[in-house]
């Protein structure tokens, strides 16, 4: 029989947990709220447990947290407006309770990316960048093969970006107002517009704006690293016309200079399935 | 003996051409102006043939070109403001004429960076950013241990940055007009002021609203690839006192989210001779 890996997605409002084998195939999986550190930790270790005998764990977590495996502090949420979870070391978590299980973490936008990589979006690539819109604005990217992670890991959605000409909107963003993500995640667009974006029309002024916004963010992306391939996801980036939109002014923004940029716009290929896939992934040491 | 390696760096406006050891030790080295391509091309050449035998060339080059070795055009100038040289291929040049050597090819500043990693300011990290700031502005980057490429390479000068309140200024980019070189590469400086930035005081308002562009260039990159060093270079970077104001707008920028960003500001170690260092470390693919 095949080794069982084991498997968390550990989002801001909900968490996923799997088994699944070094393919990234999940055999099994659970979907349940994410609440205080030790309860929904504690619904993960014991899902696991009860169903089979493993070695090794992935983890895809929400961040900013410590990615660095030399240091102390390894596996332990940074500043984070949650703050149940500010201070909380998710791998001492699992040691304590695992002893000789070996935890492999990195963020849930790395993770999807990873899983985009390997059997969706960007197969076969080396250089791909994964943003993804929801409640914030995170970013994965992967430069030659490997992701990166530098001395925390991407946190792209607090870049500071040009304001629409025509917004003038403060932003949400508790650290820097009107970044990207305090001007261009869910709940900026419903602070805003005063509904959600599910709610707001295709043919809303905000979805103009907020193209402009998601083109400058993958832009400056191109700039540095280049990738193949630009994947947009998020609740907020299903939104229909919303691709074609922001694939058009990454063209603008280049103005010729960066080759065929708007081309390289991608959705992501795996869904909601992406970053348990990674997670997976990440634990089989693909 | 130990094998002898030839090293060039082409600039926009002055060619060295050197020859060095496994280490980058330059042995011997010349430089001139860059003219056209036959000619400053057939110089280096001459220069190296006279000298020694060679089975490997490293070249540190203006861009844009083509890095990727697996494509037709590998070693070709791509849309460059530099007429003579767009669609000009560097490789085929130097491969018609030395059958057999093998050519090493990167940028100016990742060669730079090379450089800088290997015994500069950059010295044993993994994750490391350059930026140079002249008649344009470079990037450089390193991610994990490995200088980014991509599809192409970082062309982070072309950026697009917010403008200073007190910048009514159109820019100089002929692609952006205020994209980031548009707003803060030499010449910008010297069309906005009215005098190149040499000769500008050190207490004139260009350097603050100087540092608050180069500022935001770098924190853009601190929350993509989250390096452990920025190092800020080229001629302009060297007016008194712009560091520290670039250092303290880095922290403004990043308002506590990114943690010490400022501190990871520092000047290139090896000044004029990080270019052919890093050719010479190309050749000897260290």
């Amino acid at each position: 029989m095949s080794e069982v890996f084991a498997a968390m997605e550990l989002g801001g409002t909900k968490t996923v947990v799997a088994l699944g084998d070094a393919s990234g195939a999940v055999l099994e999986e659970h979907r349940f709220p994410t609440t205080t550190p030790e309860e929904t930790l504690g619904v993960a270790l014991e899902w696991w447990r009860e169903r089979a005998a493993f070695q090794k764990v992935g983890i895809a977590s929400f961040g900013p947290i410590r990615l660095d495996r030399t240091r102390e502090d390894f596996g332990t949420f940074l500043t984070t407006p949650k703050l149940a979870w500010q201070q909380f070391s998710l791998v001492r978590f699992f040691q304590d309770r695992l002893p000789g299980v070996s935890i492999v973490l990195d963020t849930d936008v790395q993770a999807a990316l990873l899983a985009e990589m390997d059997r969706g979006a960007a197969r076969g690539m080396s250089d791909a960048f994964y943003v993804t819109v929801g409640t914030g604005i995170g970013a994965g990217v992967c430069c030659g093969g490997n992701l990166v992670h530098g001395t925390l890991h991407p946190e792209m959605g607090h870049l500071l970006v040009r304001r629409h000409p025509h917004d003038d909107f403060a932003g949400v963003c508790p650290y820097h107002g009107d970044c990207w993500e305090g001007l261009a995640s869910g709940p900026a667009i419903e602070k805003r517009w005063g509904k959600p974006a599910h709610l707001l029309a295709a043919d809303h002024a905000a979805w103009d704006m907020q193209a402009w916004y998601l083109a400058q963010g993958l832009y400056a992306a191109c700039t540095m690293v280049s990738p193949q391939c630009l994947i947009l996801g998020g609740g907020v980036s299903q939104a229909a016309g919303l691709h074609a939109k922001v694939s058009a002014l990454l063209d603008a923004c280049s103005a010729g200079y960066v080759e065929e940029i708007g081309a390289r716009l991608v959705a992501p290929a795996l869904g909601q399935q992406a970053g348990i896939i990674g997670a997976l992934l990440l634990a089989a040491n693909r």
